[in-house]
């Protein structure tokens, strides 16, 4: 259990290196095949839609995230982890970064060993 | 599995008619002690609050849900469901009812052979 928890957070942590880096591929590694991303106010997202939309927002932005992990729970091949994020976004041309902070609730799957995200509620709000 | 997720369908339909109700001690019968509700742009809200929060509201509204639920993923003592509500908020006196439309992503633990919600990301938005 000690063991899956830790291995979450390395997932947690890959992901926020990933994004930095602009990573897709990487990113599109981590999520499970039927992936589903929930925010407020729009469609569920799909893994392609999300990978999609990452690499077109790439092309202007930089995405930088810090990571509070609130708690973990596994679960057999199931696990859910409540986190709280802190998100700044920079043009990559001109223009002032923006703030996005708030919290996610994310279920992770296992998948050949693998922990991979599996469904994602994401409530971050504009921040000051 | 099958027995564990209709038992989670009743306890949500029970939730939309305690909510339709304004039955505050119902509602919080349907809790974890533990429960954590996250919105977009607030603080996390326990079950205390949670049900201050309601019984307040009740004076002045009637929140009428409709849910559809689409999936519900049950693990030993845990459970998530992604739901999808339609919630017409409609003031006691005057003036014209509001809609909040969006996905819930709920965990349920089993406590004493009853589903509860321990923890809820709640996306929803205003709706048209």
């Amino acid at each position: 259990m000690e063991f899956d928890e830790q291995a979450i957070r390395s997932v947690i942590d890959q992901w926020v290196r990933a994004t930095a880096a602009g990573d897709t591929p990487e990113l599109m590694g981590m999520m499970a095949e039927d992936a589903v991303f929930l925010t407020p106010g729009q469609a569920p997202m799909q893994r392609d839609d999300f990978a999609a939309g990452f690499s077109a927002a790439m092309e202007h932005v930089r995405i930088d995230a810090r990571s509070e992990v609130q708690e973990i729970e596994v679960a057999g091949d199931w696990a859910w982890c409540w986190n709280y994020l802190d998100v700044v976004v920079t043009p990559r041309a001109a223009g002032a970064p923006t703030r996005r902070v708030g919290h996610t609730l994310t279920i992770f799957r296992r998948e050949n060993g693998a922990w991979v995200i599996a469904r994602d509620a994401n409530l971050l709000a504009s921040g000051v």
